[in-house]
């Protein structure tokens, strides 16, 4: 008499998940990063070491740090942060959270209710969208150009919501390597954004998670570090520059919000032993870690540059990115990037439909995006042709590849 | 113009948390456990070892293992649980989570909306409490004696929910070293719980979060072991047989379900390396690693039980328990144990106060639940003769401590 569950889930639950089936031959999608470039032996010793320093604090949760995470792992990342975007918190304005995916569900359990407004750009991290999207929370996107978010038009979407008696709960933006268009704000665009922001009174949620990852190391000033107003909730990540599995994240904010977001986090504390070893490991090595990785990632970005070139040639419209592990592909009116990502993955190449990837899911009908970070150069170059013979098949694009007639 | 974040909070938040003050002396709270037991050296060994032949697998989310969690040490449960508790699931069965917190989250998020009712013990952890109060979820206390549930009580909770329509969406249990009460439900019992749920066909959630720590070793089968309907979920955790700061914790149930509980976990994975050094350690040294903590905490479980006695006398109405890292005490009607823990936390001794712990907060108010998993064995007693000598100062009671008149 077996018990039937489907008697008692809840309603507007997804769809079941599937078995693990392993990853796709060429895996293009996902925030995975470079397997070779992970410190296994400097995280080796970062692990003996804090462990035979302090590993019976972690009989308590909180070790001897309290709920914003382990104490060293903060200061480093006030200093650096101090270094890299000119921000001035300290340890105590930090929050170490479970990736920057668990920093969005913060901010968004303190702050968004059904029916709340956010503005973010018009192409956006699928994750943030799939969250406003079950929230209820109506997503406004923000046209973008090749500086970030366009300010004529975000001011007219503010001016508009204002006339309607609407106020955008936050701001959202990914400023340095957007996701997925890969661009950079400039300071001076910060500085206009950071007026709008104070003008129609609203916070700005910073999402700075590529932003380690310029491959010529530039990184503007932090939007949160040319704020006076306390207005901009800061978020980053180790999971680009070192290691998505070990989901380490920090919030930097007003201890205002902080506190609040503190409040909700009902977890027990954050894994514990990630932050010692990460701890122990950044004060000596994660910059050169970082410099390294660039140029690991700026070499893979060239290979996938140089395959879209030649097999898609002008068929693929593509900016090369500053940094980061994606691109961001325009293909002809012709192609269905939504079919193609179906009868890729069945084929072993996976790639994120851009409709995915846009907050009007119309706009992205002919877009994709391609991650680089965990293939290897190889792979880059087998997958992205293999894709291309698969668009030429079945949308009839492109119809020259390097070096045969399709 | 600082920005003034109170007009944007959502309604309902939580009051703030406040800044970390540290622990308190006497710290007879949270689910800590003994510091000196954490396997410091084999973890750095196990460190070592697993990093040195997969640290690269760090890269990718789900390592390669998969959203179901670190494959190696779902095998480990697996064999565990069978040989521990007589369950036959194997790795496939099992979800990792972050803490069997998580674990709560998981299968109320699948299975609970506002308004739903669960049948629960009626002293539980104040966790799971809080969690239903959060959801509008109706929790009905089942009435406890020194085995657990009473079946006959249950029966009559259930036919009068059947008369008047409604259906919990599940009934929740911890049978072995109940938290707070610390009893161990008998596998006959089980079987009639097994009865009662397949009579009014409700699924059962079996949390054996303490099961390991009985100080005789024992355990009786689990619920799910016993159940032949695919109706327990099961889960348990490494919280409090090896590190709460580790959130490592297990689910055990059926794909049916499971498959939701995974599509809903949407973390981008729990945090790896814990599992990873789990998966190394457990094999060869998880065995012997409980059975030297059951000693400790019997040793801690002895002191405070002693200095109850000596401090208390018959003013501390307790129960030896069976296992586990905390007692349930009744103190007389005279004392409000809510009052007894504000005053006792602002001179450093912290208890869990009994309205806390109880479905009915009514039914709370003369109890208190004491944890000796993280204090010394002199902090227990010097904590406990402390909290006596507030009780009798406040309200009168005991009169008489171990060898001086009060």
């Amino acid at each position: 008499m077996a018990f039937d569950y489907s008697t008692v889930f809840r309603p507007g639950l997804p769809p079941a998940a599937a078995r693990w089936s392993g990853f796709p031959k060429y895996n293009f999608v996902g925030g995975h990063n470079d397997g070779a470039a992970v410190p296994v032996q400097d995280f080796i010793d970062a692990a003996a070491a804090v462990l035979n320093r302090e590993g019976s604090t972690l009989a308590t949760h909180s070790l001897e740090s309290g709920s914003q995470g382990y104490l060293p792992l903060r200061e480093f990342l006030a200093e650096y942060l101090n270094k890299s975007t000119g921000m001035t918190d300290t340890a105590d304005d930090i929050l170490l959270v479970s990736g920057s995916l668990q920093a969005l569900d913060l901010v968004n359990d303190v702050l968004l209710s059904d029916g709340d407004t956010v503005v973010l750009e018009e192409a956006a991290y699928q994750g943030a969208i799939q969250r406003f999207n079950r929230l209820g929370v109506r997503g406004i996107g923000a046209p973008l150009d090749d500086g970030g978010i366009r300010m004529d038009t975000l001011s007219n979407i503010l001016d508009d919501l204002k006339k309607d008696g609407i106020k955008p709960k936050y701001l959202y933006a990914v400023p340095t390597v957007q996701n997925p268009t890969g661009t950079v704000m400039s300071e001076e665009r910060r500085l206009e954004f950071l007026n709008l922001a104070r003008k129609f009174d609203v916070p700005i949620f910073e999402d700075d998670c590529y932003a380690d990852l310029t491959f010529d190391g530039s990184r503007p000033r932090a939007i949160r570090a040319l704020d006076d107003d306390g207005r901009v909730i800061f978020c980053g990540t180790f999971s680009k520059t070192i290691a998505p599995a070990l989901r380490v994240g920090y919030l930097v904010a007003e201890w205002d919000i902080l506190s609040r977001m503190l409040a909700v986090k009902r977890d027990g504390g954050s894994g514990a032993l990630e932050q010692m070893v990460l701890g122990e490991y950044c004060p000596d090595h994660f910059e050169d870690h970082v410099t390294k990785l660039r140029g690991v990632l700026k070499g893979k970005c060239d290979a996938m540059m140089e395959t879209l070139a030649a097999e898609f040639g002008t068929t693929a419209e593509v900016e090369a990115p500053v940094g980061g592990i994606f691109v961001w592909v325009t293909l002809p009116d012709s192609v269905d990037t939504m079919k193609l990502f179906e009868i890729a993955s069945a084929e072993g190449v996976a790639i994120n439909p851009g409709a995915e990837w846009v907050v009007d899911p119309a706009t992205g009908t002919h877009k994709m995006r391609l991650c680089f970070g965990n293939p290897t150069v190889e792979e880059i170059r087998e997958g992205v042709t293999k894709l291309a013979e698969i668009c030429h098949r079945e949308f009839g694009v492109p119809e020259r590849g390097s070096n045969i007639e399709r």
